[in-house]
């Protein structure tokens, strides 16, 4: 077993000493004026040892990284219909992300990528009483927290200015792949980017992906096969047009967000948390990839 | 000089004659319930005379013929000016509509694709006082006519069943091409081509684009430059992805609306305009353009 | 009737004193040692004036000009069953040439652009006993002048250098829309290419497409009908994708090669070229299309 | 551990009692004559326990796998300037093979489509001192096997049909991403996915993959971060368009070949290998995808 404490220090020194931390996401201002100074990192083994650095307990915007969750919803809601309206595939380079949703008849490459999440969104928007309320009940759950919470203000600045994600969902509709109107499965869909936690919640909530399934208070929340099946979706398609080089450089399912979090895992292992807010090129943390890809160097701890 | 009325007769003959008639648009219920066994024709020539045969006083819905009204009016208002918002280049198969908007940076092909269509609105909005009101006079006004009117019951079902429309306007947006909100635009949009107007109506509206510039009251609507260069976008542009088709077999600008209508123009000669509501696979009036193609063969009138 | 001379006189003088004469082009030697000072209009009525200012008896490299005459020599042998192995519609914007061809099944768009003049080429190579001398001496017949040839040197250094005719040839041989041996094909294609005229020869070579099909020499070369719709096919795919700038602009059919030379014609009127070897960024001649812009302004001769 | 002879067994039976195997690769005709009711299947563990069913002792055109040991080879030879010629991204959708390569310049997105292969090849070919010999005895060395050989006729036939490989190859060098000749770098290519071997020797072909590096003969073939990164690479790109499908029904990384051959591995556990030669509509092996999904299903090994 690794020093892991030693480990994630040392990650964050690096990170310290690093001078070019990225960009932070600008579009809108409440993540414009995070401070990329921030890192955190924080991780959990199976067997229930706790690891923390830097600023793993101060919450940031989770964006994208939500996707993974309202997936595992909607797979506890539904199951494998879930894959009549969303295929699995990487989506390749995103300068034709609506394209691809033409040329393939609105049925999106995968739940990470816009289009699919917002299908998921759909999926929950139909089958949860209280959407956004129950949503948010069962990451408070998964992680044994009520403090968790939406950002309504990141919501709805959001709101206001997703005009991409609004020409998506009437795509999605123009093709019958929305049951509910455009602007309600948005409203859910903003809400859900919007929530904020921070590294160790973030670590929590994931554990159940790197358990078979079942959450830290034990229950089961997917089978073994469904939790088997994320994971297989976090590695081919967690990363945009970087999924290749995550898998390629790190080797583990990961998922990031545009807040600057990045959330990676091991099954029967570890689940790990990184949090940098600059981004690279393509909106992926940069420190938190750099980060992880030093840790599967030196653990030798990877699926490959 | 050809015998016009019996060249138009024997064309209207031959529509009867024909057993495929093509198929009514269906995506809107006013549209759909159009009768296919309807056929109009009328021609006028620069001379003044006119002809005239069939259901050509019957109204029907203009559609995207308005497109090319609509782009009269907007470089009237604020002329070359347009042309830092859209381009003026064919925009081949359509499969990939929206896909080439977005690797486009937000600039339409063309004005008379539905994208492009959608910034000239966004123009008419800006620049007009009151946009509906005052469009639907300039085409009033066009033809000397008060009786021509929108129809609303079609402007409402483009609403509610265009989310095409939105997904492009919503994609112009985030773009920065959509000056105003895209529900003002798109309300603009749908009454634009919700117009009803006859065969012969048509033919008098477009008299000035054959006519140097100057309308039929004579005012002066376009430079010759200007008309020149819209007959230039009607030619290459005006059938979708059946413009070099429409060029090759008939060889007249002419454009389309899925109503079932075709106006086309030789300068300095005649206006035409067929209107039978079946529709090609590609969405052009089918028994339209065969009759425009014996037209041109016959009369050996052609711009090229 | 407009004092011709006088105009082509002012254009010379027009293009002398632009500073920014394009750049020639570079992919071969031969091209590339062009000097970009030379500027040659000729211009001929079909009453039979000639009009001639600046170079215009000096030779350059036609390179796709040919692809006209080669579609029309193609019409002479097969006629209508050309259309069943390419199509009449502009090809949008070069980034996704051979993807165009790939996602429509070995189809070319157009007879214009590479794909579809290497088909052509290839009908050539299959309908001539002796290609190379067969559609060397069509020319020559065209024009009266046997003095006409190929620049031996230019076809060879296509051959070595012209990878993506390669890439196109052997895709349309997959989508066996190639009847002949690769080599054959593109041998010949890089020979017609490579021909050799000045703006006198080049004037006099369309006069057929300005005349109804009959050339000089008052042979019938086309039908009535087949010149009018190669002149369609001319003004909608003619200049790649600014064949809707040119028709704006400009608003006759014309043909630019990447050796400088444009010919345009205005049916039953006159055919018109110039050769400045500087192209503009999109491959066109940066002063023919301002002089022919220029000569349209100026004569209101135009099809529009 | 589980009992693998049983579980082999029982996907044979599975795979005898299933009545649509698919359809046989059909063209050139050494694909199209084989049998579709051969099944082989062979595992090896990393404690070097082999278990064999069906046809596992069977040769068969290993094509596509071929692309993991050409790769694998160049990393040997090159290390990671691979990288500046090919990318590590999934590929997507194939209807825009060639497409791809031309929007992305010439750089293939990995080097497991053909587009990659062909630059590893022309890699292979640059920096093998007889290039064909030396993979040839690559593949040998790694097996312990000099048995193994190239099919000729296999390699002929794909030279005289494969114009879309020579189109790629050809705009690959209209990129300058090919150094050698293309018909150098195709014959080699071809010869390289000629050769043919049964279940058992590409078990033990891939063993070095699964064990950080060392081969068979516990020579060093890579490093451990090599191997890795390769694993990575395959459960990404090795199966087409069909990747994220395979990662998330199977589970391990694994290679497809058009000749129905299935290489899988799990990290420090086991490689098994495949042969069915029916292939599914995405042209990877029917029952081969089946049995290898069954076997994940019941022994719950896998990476996820």
């Amino acid at each position: 077993m690794p020093d892991f404490q030693a480990i994630l220090e040392n990650l964050y020194q690096d990170a310290m000493n690093t001078s070019d931390k990225g960009t932070v996401a600008s579009y809108i201002p409440e993540l414009a004026h995070v401070d990329k100074n921030n890192f955190g990192i924080h991780l959990r083994t199976s067997a229930g040892k706790d690891y923390g650095v830097g600023d793993y307990k101060k919450p940031f915007s989770i964006q994208s990284i939500s996707k993974v969750l309202a997936l595992s919803k909607a797979m506890e809601l539904i199951g494998e219909d879930i894959w009549k309206r969303v295929d699995v595939e990487p989506s390749g380079h995103p300068f034709n992300q609506l394209a691809l949703l033409e040329i393939e008849n609105g049925i999106p490459r995968n739940p990470l990528i816009n289009s699919g999440a917002i299908v998921i969104a759909d999926i929950l928007v139909s089958n949860l009483e209280n959407p956004k309320e129950d949503f948010l009940n069962y990451i408070r759950d998964l992680n044994g927290d009520d403090t968790i919470n939406f950002n309504i203000d990141v919501a709805h600045s959001e709101k206001v200015t997703g005009f991409k994600n609004y020409a998506t969902a009437n795509l999605l509709k123009s093709f019958e792949n929305l049951n509910n109107p455009v602007d309600d499965v948005l409203d859910f869909y903003f809400h859900q980017c919007s929530i904020e936690m921070n590294c160790e919640q973030l670590t929590k909530a994931f554990f159940f992906l790197s358990n078979k399934g079942n959450c830290l208070s034990n229950k089961i929340r997917l089978t073994k096969t469904q939790a088997k099946r994320i994971n297989a979706i976090i590695l081919t398609c967690g990363f945009y047009d970087e999924a290749g080089e995550f898998a390629f450089e790190v080797g583990l399912p990961g998922k990031s967000g545009v807040g600057g979090g990045i959330v990676a895992l091991l099954p029967d292992n570890f689940v790990v948390t990184t949090w940098s807010p600059g981004l690279n090129i393509k909106g992926n943390s940069l420190l938190g990839m750099k980060a992880l890809e030093k840790f599967t160097t030196e653990t030798k701890l990877s699926i490959f």
